[in-house]
């Protein structure tokens, strides 16, 4: 009988997260009861909003639990099967967090078509991420033929969706992102028509010049993946009645908040602001995810991932993109 | 031949709006061209957008030229006509500026009722502050019944009317005001169900705990007249899905910005932030306007005026009323 290794919290980050808030364990697969399935999980997926989780404060989602598996989305293989709707060999995205395996009754539990999409990217493009960019782009900056959208985390798992979505709608996509190796395939890669380095332009100044050039007319959409400096530098160049999305904070999970500094500009400039959580509008993800999956499998819509490998490197690979030293979707390879 | 008295901006104020900014001009009467007016200037509007217009900065509205007459809202009477569609003594509201006497072409001069409703009134409630309540309370903040709305500057031309408005949609009304005074009438006389008075919780912890006892369900919609610390101490307190409309920035006028602390806030609680000014939703003017008056003339809407007499205490009591000094709308008395 194989055993299931799986990663759980331990003790909360008191200011940046480390290895040591985690704990790897092995543990005897259980026997199934009727109804439910085995999911030998393939993908385990890393995503910001995970770090929040860690935190015992009030946020949007319950804290993590200490001793528990960390909860995530994964991507697999039914293994087993005593439920007639799961057959034995079905590909599916469920969110069993990061272990190898999963058992589940089945709620949850989405059989995907990987014909024409791999598995993997229903944790990325075709997944959360992906929905988290097109309904920030969609329904809160609806940007206009000709209008400049904005994005921070260009190259992640949902700006590089975000910009890809504004340029099939006509926009001018501009990415943020960190190093010139990101940004080259931002504009090569992805299509974006410009894209910041903020390792460069490193200081709200710098920024706000770089904007200038990348963004002529003005900004009308601002996706916020980041928080913090970003924020600071987008508000001035933003033009009447923008709107910003904001589905991130990653600059302010370890620590002190980072203010806004001149909140002026929201009236000068008559800007919206919204703060969303995508797992609030199901309504719109199997539209979306259609759409999306549509995009994926014509190469309209590409994707980098950054994959480690094993589950006992998944804290490393989670810290490691906190501070953005992933490219692409952060995904943890967990079987062949 | 009467002489008009005006006054004219002389300098921008480096910081802090002084006295010496201003100047009191006396000038000839013209005399009339075919199709214009003379209207004698009852009342003067004192507004807080004024302060923003005296700086030379990027703003939504085009600084206030220098030596010309401080531009404002003024209700008086047609005292000679050369244009059919207005009679001699019929009471009108105008854009006419700081000044005793004003001529126009009838452009933006409307011909208001002053059977139900006082010429005053249409510079207050039933004019720019009253509209901008409406908008910001119906339109951005939409109250449930039972739903908790707050407010700053609640005594004030603008905030007394987004409480009583609030009220009789069936929401708890909050003010923030200065003073044991201001907040005994926004509750005794207003019929708001609380008031913080924010000259006795000076800092952001004393509000916030002033705030949970005012509002012990949490705040749904904030209508921000006064930027700083009220916002930073709101949005702890705000419940998810809260709308915060952003129409003033009293406290960021003087001087420096005041930051938003902890926009993790948004996030967290998914708040929508809109900031907007009113004479850009021309649209809801008639039909708010029309709202407000039924509800002044039944009484259901209150006031109060803070009247200044002479066109030479305009400059002093626009800059107590940036401080607060004001109680109600404030107004300059003109003409008997």
């Amino acid at each position: 009988m194989p055993t299931n290794r799986r990663i759980v919290l331990v003790n909360r980050p008191q200011a940046k997260a480390s290895t040591s808030n985690f704990r790897l364990e092995e543990l005897a697969l259980p026997v199934l009861q009727p109804g439910q399935i085995l999911i030998r999980n393939q993908w385990l997926s890393l995503d910001p909003y995970m770090r929040g989780r860690m935190n015992d404060a009030r946020s949007y989602v319950a804290p993590q639990a200490l001793n528990e598996v960390m909860l995530g989305a994964t991507a697999g293989k039914v293994i087993e099967s005593r439920n007639p709707k799961f057959a034995v060999g079905s590909p599916v995205v469920a969110y069993t967090g990061w272990q190898e395996y999963g058992v589940s009754d089945g709620v949850g539990v989405s059989k995907v078509d990987t014909r024409s999409v791999p598995l993997s990217a229903y944790l990325g493009a075709v997944g959360m991420p992906g929905v988290t960019a097109w309904y920030g782009l969609n329904r809160i900056i609806e940007p206009h033929e000709g209008q400049t959208v904005v994005v921070s985390a260009a190259s992640g798992a949902v700006g590089s969706v975000v910009g890809q979505l504004a340029r099939i709608r006509g926009a001018r996509a501009v990415g943020i992102a960190g190093g010139p190796e990101k940004c080259r395939y931002v504009i090569d890669e992805l299509g974006f028509d410009a894209c910041i380095d903020y390792k460069f332009d490193d200081t709200a100044e710098k920024l706000n010049r770089a904007l200038k050039e990348a963004a002529p007319k003005g900004i009308d959409g601002y996706f916020e993946n980041v928080g913090g400096a970003m924020m600071n530098a987008v508000l001035p160049r933003m033009n009447p009645f923008g709107r910003i999305a904001l589905c991130g904070m990653i600059a302010g999970y370890d620590g002190q908040p980072i203010p806004i500094d001149n909140p002026a500009w929201f009236l000068i400039s008559r800007l919206t602001l919204q703060g969303f959580i995508i797992t609030e509008h199901m309504d719109v993800w199997p539209g979306a995810l259609q759409e999306l999956g549509a995009h994926v499998a014509s190469g309209r819509i590409k994707y980098r991932e950054s994959i480690a490998n094993g589950i006992e490197n998944a804290p490393q690979a989670f810290l490691g993109m906190l501070k953005g030293a992933n490219f692409g979707k952060q995904l943890v390879k967990l079987a062949a």
